[in-house]
């Protein structure tokens, strides 16, 4: 996608095979890259939040690996780089897969050819996501195109936190059907929910939409209702982490009260996700998905650029109040219009999502033996 | 209410017929009184939100009138200080209500006599809102009892914006009930949303709970629902606006989305209200009501404390990012399980209503007509 103008990707290679990035910390009040010389500098990355999203976390692992390969091709080093990068962000599942796909195949491996094998695969899990990503894209375009040759005007989006490229390698989840029906000529315009409290709808998807020059409205979390109550939103499309293969959508807290808005004023409900995000073990999200609760100075402080350009973080809550962090929530399936995959839409129910992943039916049966 | 221990209201006079008010734009950071020595004090302390709250600001339009009859109580200087006090928040309903009452009593009276009536008066339009409030504290404290006798537990009450003490001269409206609660020794917890883009919930209800040592925990305005699906709201309880003669709900952006998700999760919403607040002309209140749209830099930018102590604005979005603020939204009769008035409890529906305010009969009979 364009930054300034220009095309990019949220992870690349230069000629000298030194890996960047862009920081995302310092968004959306500075565009700064980073590049990556060594497996630490990919490290830090990925613990310090540089970088974020489960995609790009896991294609940032991935030339960690090979940075570290380039370095020291040694089996030694080679379970070091493992250990190290998986260390990071232990809860991330997207970084455990990707840990392992480089393993897998640097394992075997002789030492010498480590480092060209390491950057080849790192290359080809990040192509892999963006096609993907664009995939997703393409199916989730055409509810778009739809609602426009409906209506004949400019069809109005809201989205809830970032499922754009900056979370992935490029494209995005929730935000590429947005970006393919942009490069088709249809007229869109995206309502922003900030998404507090790390507030990555004002910052990361209203700079992704801004530099891409799609119009867009940033709003407070709380807004959504009145504006679907008023016929102002045509529908709504969020990303998922995960998603049981009967339906249930996991995805960032405040995700279930729009759904619910949606429901009430007959406003379609989509949901933009990587087969890699369905659970095939759970049924019932609610009951069954652990919700994370993190830090709750997330909750009582916010961070922002003051009147003299420098970002910083102020507090919102009385000293000594006590706050409380849950991250995400379950939307119930029976919620949820459609969901988007790089497959095709899906009807949020397990008969649907087996009949475009048959693969996986041998794990269902497994499981429910 | 309690401030560091000792009871307060957030208008009072001294000795001196000097009128004092806390500065609310300081907290929660800062507990600071101003005195309000002439109308200018009083006009400026209304324009610039020192006090805030329809109720608050009415009693201190009346105080304002008060001082200014002080000053000079002549004819002249009556309507001056009428149009003064009105300029400050055109739109606040309760500040034309006030003023009027004032001029209704003061115009009449001799010249000589205004400042000691403008006075009492005031001190009378101060005491009958804390007696309103009481009484809204008291009938609905009775669902907090119920539930609790059922529970055998804290009651988890959930509420979104500041419909406290701080908003009125005393008590409060949705915080009302849970005072009288609290002082009936029924263990209480409250959800504090805390309610954006002004952050009321987070800075002015955490702070008033704080200080009456009322359990409590501020939340994300996205996690309501999370909550609600999970058991962990007993009841929900917000103030209101505006409301319909038929039930439907003007309130704080986001009280609809809360809403849908107690419905959803056979939670009791509940609204508390003093029936001056009811609107006996209107009967579609989504249809109906309008809902102002304050400036977009609410949403864009945030007010807290910095590292360094002092109380200072960030900017959250991109440089020239639009954003939009919608002030209110409006939840249909349908979703809420009864209004909590001074008279007493409500079906939220036209009859129900009538049969509390019977004297309103012929005013519906008029509009009808």
């Amino acid at each position: 996608m364009l930054v300034n103008g220009k095309p990019y990707r949220t992870i690349w290679l230069d000629d000298t095979k030194q890996v960047h990035i862009i920081d995302q910390t310092r968004l959306p009040h500075e565009f700064i890259t980073v590049t990556l010389d060594t497996i630490d500098d990919a490290a830090t990355a990925i613990a310090d939040m540089l970088v974020r999203g489960a995609p790009l976390i896991g294609a940032t692992a991935a030339y960690g690996m090979a940075l570290a390969m380039k370095a020291d091709s040694s089996d030694k080093n080679l379970q070091l780089a493992y250990d190290t990068l998986l260390a990071t962000r232990p809860t991330a599942v997207n970084l455990r897969w990707a840990l392992d796909e480089m393993k897998n195949v640097l394992s075997p491996t002789q030492a010498k050819q480590r480092q060209q094998v390491a950057y080849q695969h790192a290359s080809t899990i990040c192509n892999d996501d963006a096609q993907q990503c664009e995939n997703i894209g393409i199916h989730g375009a055409e509810f778009i195109k739809n609602i426009h040759q409906k209506k004949q005007d400019t069809v109005n989006i809201l989205t809830h936190c970032n499922a754009g490229w900056l979370a992935t390698v490029d494209w995005g989840t929730a935000l590429a059907p947005i970006y393919k029906a942009n490069k088709a000529g249809i007229p869109v315009h995206v309502w922003v929910d900030e998404t507090r409290p790390r507030n990555q709808g004002a910052s990361l998807t209203a700079w992704e939409l801004q530099q891409q020059g799609i119009a867009h409205t940033v709003i407070v979390d709380n807004t959504g209702g009145h504006l679907m109550q008023h016929g102002l939103v045509d529908l709504c499309i969020v990303g998922s982490d995960r998603t049981t293969y009967t339906g249930d959508v996991c995805n960032k807290i405040g995700t279930y009260l729009k759904a619910l808005a949606a429901n009430d004023n007959n406003v379609p409900f989509y949901v933009a996700l990587p087969g890699t995000t369905i659970d095939w073990t759970l049924t019932d999200g609610i009951r069954d998905i652990p919700i994370e609760q993190r830090d709750s100075t997330e909750v009582s402080h916010i961070r922002g650029r003051n009147a003299a350009g420098e970002i910083c973080e102020v507090q919102l809550t009385p000293d000594l109040c006590v706050s409380a962090n849950y991250a995400f929530d379950v939307t119930p399936s029976r919620l949820v219009t459609a969901l988007i995959t790089e497959r095709g839409v899906s009807q949020p129910s397990a008969d649907a999502l087996l009949a475009l992943y048959p693969e996986m039916q041998a794990t269902i049966t497994v499981n429910k033996n």
